[in-house]
């Protein structure tokens, strides 16, 4: 047998390729979410409330979404007023759900690095960079 | 009392205002993550593999976080040969954990849209924008 490698447990290991960029975004994210918990969709201004975004922010992010086929943006009127609607498509919920997974991975690793109380291998001979 | 109004449920609920961008960024999430579950310090290869970045991508997220003042970065030598060590400062950590915190709000509410099951509002009337 070989030597003894400190080699890290395994290439890719905190890569977390499954972090959708599109969802990962902060404001994208908050869009999202949002949608996610009103599987009927919401009125531009609640959206715009409930994620803190302004008007022009959360339309730019509504449009790379929709371009992306995770919302759907329907036009149409409520009290008679012109209204925009978003909706989370089928596949928004699909990829959503499937980021959240990935999110409970980083959380579980998280959780485990607070229980890990390794010695610094920053000794004598190293300085700062 | 005025008619009931169908406002959402509170500004910003979705907002997750603590989800610190220096953080937030996938390269930096999987650095910040890498060395939270390697408290002694990682070297820059073994980050590399882990992260799954290249030199360049690694350097360049390296030099943020540490001018941000969430690692450190080492240069000293090992097996006779110079080596990057990086490791996450207090405040680093600190951060690292409230970040977490938002994160495990992320996910409850994800798990509790799907609960859900709202009608759709998008009926007749209403047009693809």
């Amino acid at each position: 047998m070989s030597k003894k490698q400190s080699r890290p447990e395994s290439a890719g290991r905190f890569a977390y390729e499954g972090l959708d960029r599109v969802i990962h975004e902060k404001a994208r994210l908050s869009i999202v979410t949002s949608l996610a918990t009103h599987p009927g969709g919401l009125l531009f201004n609640d959206l715009k409330d409930l994620c803190a975004l302004t008007d022009g922010n959360l339309s730019r992010h509504l449009h790379i979404l929709a371009e992306a086929g995770l919302i759907q943006i329907w036009k149409g009127f409520k009290d008679n007023r012109p209204q925009t609607m978003c909706v989370l498509t089928e596949e928004g919920r699909k990829r959503f759900i499937e980021y959240i997974t990935v999110l409970e991975n980083i959380v579980t690793d998280a959780v485990s690095a607070e229980k890990v109380a390794e010695e610094p291998k920053v000794t004598k001979g190293w300085s700062p960079a």
